[in-house]
């Protein structure tokens, strides 16, 4: 058994304070990661208040965690002792079923284990990257690009991934036309990987902003979402639209926005219930989907991409005892674009 | 100004009765048609009721129309007097946008003409089948194949390709698993073509009545859709479900059923809004789509098929004094499987 600090919240309204926490001894398919930056993901902030009413404490949130290797187990075969590597939203599935064989682990038909807040295969509760190390094997590690920094690596994780697969899936590219609902942590990576991929690209906010960076990374077109003129200006005009917001939308207003064999994809999980009228879907034969983050596979090819794309999220890097602060700030969308823990501070607390 | 009879309602309680009708004369481009049958779609029903809100009465109702050439327009190249031929849905649309020069003419972009309840382009509104002829353009005339007797040919100008389009856009096919909801009208012509495509076909109906009927027409499956069992055996085994019941459905339940990557498909347009939880879209990236008809290209594809592979709608013939009575069988889901008018008993009214 390995003992690292951490930071961990023990309830719902409580802040974070530094915890021992327990990483299981170096498997032989294991790989020790040396966590240097941990990625605040919105996610990261519903959980650990408890809004989803399924988290476990006390909670050690973080998978979007990059680090360097410091130990590998006896059967590793692809990292050794200093690579710079990465872990995301999964560390496990069972790697048999059809879905794990084809890359699709985030379906796995056994339920895959997630990064922080869930039980693994041997019962014990999943602890995050808001920690000094991590052990995962080597199947969930990914292997990050020497051009991109390890603080600007860590969003890719979960932000940069769950934005590339819906766009690789529902083929964005050339004469695709894209809109981004939402330029924050997920939208801005976003932006960057359709505009890389060929789409045109259209960012709907609330704010006008942040309209200059999302130009500055290829944007197109830049729009409030509350400006009416938006659901006449850009009726029918998109192929595909991806909502990377937490927050109740119109759907059947941006259902409207969809050309003939349209997609609406949900990335983010509003708070209420999905409403909408059948007659949205209907015209233009439109569909509204949903996606979670992409494969081992994909994420691999994600981090390639953006290296050879020179996609870098933009990041606040904040101290370990700045993390409330910067929830508070996730949570009032104050955030240019992501606040990433230099993992370096943690051991001061 | 050709004169004929027809039956028609004058208000939402009202029964039907004889009414002269007026057609326009036979354009250059224009087909004449002496209709010898007319199908009863539910849509028909609903809205000689008023239930969509929009009914413009007095109202001759009427989308699934066959019958025989009688005359034709100058300009007319398709047909001769005495073909066999039918009209769906459609009877016009402005034949120039992108949606319309490929074949998608129910999605037109300046709006499609409806063969019933709509206005043309000249401002008057379209009357439907249940009349002795009927003046359309021959772009939106089908050609029956000589196999299909009429009664039969007509439910599928409406009924048929409702199905067979979105069979074909979600590709329905050998190594497909494909489930219908609802063994009607919509239904059980949806059971035969998917079948004839090699998918692997169940229905979910709310009566085991039907059972027999809909493995004779190639269903390898048959449940009761109020049975809690189906959501637990058929969880994540579709690759498409075709919704044809214009009820409320529990769409999270439905959504379960579907398989990675699977669709859910409104064919039917339920009484409320449709709700549904995000996650149910999450898991295994599924997606909810709707559906109109298909173009005309495509109708005359399904009626090539339907002759080719022996599709005949199972109808029941009543005469025009029986529609107010067959309505209440329609709305009670009391017909097996669709009621057709026959035209030649319209006069004696």
């Amino acid at each position: 058994m390995i003992t690292v600090n951490s930071r961990s919240v023990a309830g719902p309204d409580e802040s974070f304070k530094p915890m021992a926490l327990h990483r299981r001894d170096v498997g032989p398919g294991d790989v020790l990661i040396h966590i240097a930056y941990c990625g605040i993901c919105h996610t990261d902030v519903s959980r650990a208040r408890g809004e989803f009413g399924t988290t476990h404490y006390p909670l050690v949130p973080g998978h979007e965690i990059a680090g360097t290797v410091s130990a590998v187990g006896s059967a590793v075969r692809k990292f050794t002792v200093g690579d710079r590597v990465g872990v995301g939203c999964i560390v496990d599935s069972c790697r048999e079923c059809d879905y794990c064989r084809a890359g699709m682990e985030p379906y796995c038909r056994e339920g895959h284990v997630r990064t922080y807040n869930c039980q693994d295969r041997t019962g014990e509760y999943t602890q995050g990257g808001y920690s000094e190390k991590i052990v995962v094997d080597e199947g969930y590690v990914l292997r990050i690009p020497d051009s991109i920094p390890l603080e600007s690596a860590a969003p890719l994780l979960c932000a940069g991934i769950t934005l590339y697969s819906p766009l690789r899936h529902w083929k964005a590219g050339p004469g695709v036309k894209v809109a981004i609902i939402g330029f924050g942590g997920l939208g801005h990576v976003g932006v960057s990987i359709s505009a890389a991929l060929g789409a045109h690209t259209t960012v709907f906010d609330l704010t006008m902003d942040k309209e200059a960076d999302a130009y500055r990374r290829g944007a197109d077109d830049y729009r409030l979402s509350t400006d009416p003129a938006v659901f006449t200006d850009f009726a029918g005009a998109f192929d595909l639209i991806l909502s990377t917001v937490p927050a109740d939308l119109d759907y059947d207003a941006f259902l409207g926005l969809l050309t003939m064999d349209g997609t609406f994809v949900n990335l983010g999980v509003p708070k209420s219930r999905i409403s909408l009228d059948v007659f949205s879907l209907l015209y233009n034969r439109r569909s509204l989907a949903g996606t979670l983050v992409g494969g081992i596979q994909e994420t691999q090819e994600m981090l390639d991409f953006c290296a050879q794309n020179g996609i870098v999220p933009e990041v606040e890097v904040v101290t370990a005892d700045e993390i409330d602060a910067a929830y508070d700030r996730v949570a009032a969308s104050d955030v240019r674009y992501r606040c990433v823990i230099d993992i370096a501070t943690l051991t001061a607390g």
